[in-house]
């Protein structure tokens, strides 16, 4: 079988587990694809929900016996435990592979293992496949928390082309498209936690929920988290039944970051002050700037102090995304 | 043939046309591209530096008797009249082409025409192909000098990601990479003006001179030109003996349009105030951000006074083009 067909049943298994980032935390969003022998899809799969089964024994109950000396491709190298389910490496031995593909190792020393015992098992084993595009994309967060403990923070912004946020007299809706809006809301719907500060409580009284294009609540939404010393209103829009709030009086990033410690996705969208405190601080660790063929000019700019002095001092990241989203362009950007 | 066939022979023209973009003015920057009748390149050319042959000529030229029963592909409607060349309609029917295929009409009355005349003379004939890529590209700024009467203004500026020109301490050098200088020394290569305020001038001396990769002067040097009030030092680099300089003692855009109204294409470099003053006066036709993936934060932006008051009365642009450049991103906004 040619490569290329890995990597296309490996898009496949992207796809599927860009399906469900967001619904399976702490568990890995997983996708998978299984092949027959002559290399035709004959199952696909991704993470249940919290609990529910993995990826590798979704696809495989779809695929049933045609997966049989068939192959397994899979984003995330199955798993060697028994957790709340028994181990994927019993499944697809049972399912009787010949061949297992997958994009990225396990680096949980609990659930790793997989890999070695499948190969011990006479399963052909291939690991590496778009791991790029799996680590940077529904694992991304995932394998930040692995690493790290801690939560992984996207912090999001919408600028005009001159870097502001608003206008002169502080008018800001709306900067960016219905298109972007529309992107802003699927990422909420996919993140545990949305903070922002006081400020923007107290100017923007956003409602900080996650809404289908139609106005509709998404089915899943985040907490919210409202960060700083500043007291806000009984009747703030963030306060109401729509999802949990969290109020956090502090102006540390580091506070924010340990309250969170039990997620794995949170979304910045705070304005200047809060974003220059994240930034200053060194805890984000991705940039989404959604960016409006508009110029403003003016006072008000999207970011203020970072910390920086110097051009030589300058926070250094790296573009890793480019894209247009409806009229705007979304530029993302991680640590350098 | 397949329409494919055109569509690959006008890339090719499109490609010959921006190698001699900036040497042809008041003449436009035209390729094109010969096949034989079985669909093959037989010639390709590019338009003469000013008052030599037109590319259609070149590339009849190099395809000889292999033209006879082929296809001319041109990103212009050829030309029907006299001027320091004889009509490319001429040549074409001279060498016998079979069928001529164009992007852009020729909007110039004295030169159109050549559509018609080759149709009565049973030429079969096939216009915008194309036409949009040859419109935006090649033929951009020659266009608008034919419908306007004016240089095409292209202002140019170099940005962090959050908008800033320059660190708090004022320190900017280098914000893009030396990918992005490369782009604009390419640029500075094939306008005829490059505009700058006496700012500028004061506090970055700036040379203002085309160079190539390896620092040598490129062939071709654009009018140097310095707009304010200001005095500028006799000392100043702009003035050394690379190319000429102009200072134009004004403060207003629509001067300095004027004084460069004999050219087609002029490129603004200017630092905030005279960007400002270009945007407000709504005589800038392209944008070319070049965003670097660093922050800066602080009171330096890379733009201030746009006129904007509130949101609702935004410049509001579109973009047109988003590319990497090295580890930069430059974004192309055309008037909305």
């Amino acid at each position: 079988m040619r490569p290329a067909t890995f990597d296309a049943a490996m898009r496949l298994a992207i796809e599927q587990a860009e399906r469900v980032k967001g619904a399976t935390y702490p568990n890995p969003p997983v996708g998978a694809v299984i092949l027959d022998s002559a290399g035709a899809v004959v199952g696909v799969g991704a993470t249940e929900p919290t609990g529910g089964a993995h990826a590798e024994v979704v696809a495989l109950r779809r695929a049933g016996e045609l997966a049989r000396g068939g192959t397994a491709v899979v984003t995330l190298e199955p798993c060697n435990h028994h957790g709340r389910t028994p181990p994927c490496v019993d499944g697809l031995l049972a399912a009787g592979v010949s061949r297992v593909v997958y994009a990225v190792a396990d680096p949980n020393p609990v659930a790793a293992g997989g890999s070695s015992r499948l190969a011990q098992s006479g399963v052909a084993v291939q690991a590496g496949v778009l791991a790029t595009e799996v680590a940077g994309g529904p694992l991304r967060e995932w394998l930040h928390k692995q690493r790290t403990g801690l939560p992984h923070v996207t912090w999001k912004f919408a600028t005009s082309v001159d870097g502001r946020s608003a206008a002169a007299d502080g008018s800001s809706q709306w900067i960016t498209s219905e298109a972007a809006r529309a992107d802003v809301h699927r990422r909420r719907s996919v993140v545990e936690a949305i903070v922002v500060g006081t400020g923007t409580v107290f100017f923007d009284d956003p409602t900080l929920t996650a809404r289908l294009p139609d106005g509709s609540l998404a089915d899943r939404q985040p907490l919210r988290v409202v960060v700083g010393e500043r007291e806000i209103s009984s009747e703030a829009n963030v306060l109401n039944d729509d999802s949990h709030t969290m109020v956090i009086r502090t102006h540390d990033p580091h506070e924010v970051i340990r309250a969170l410690s039990g997620r794995t996705a949170v979304l910045l969208e705070g304005g200047p002050t809060l974003a220059g405190a994240f930034l200053r601080a060194g805890v984000i660790d991705r940039i989404l700037a959604y960016v409006a063929p508009i110029l403003l000019g003016g006072p008000i700019t999207a970011v203020d102090d970072v910390g920086v002095l110097s051009i030589a001092g300058a926070q250094r990241w790296r573009f890793d995304g480019i894209e247009a989203i409806g009229p705007d362009v979304r530029l993302s950007l991680v640590p350098n």
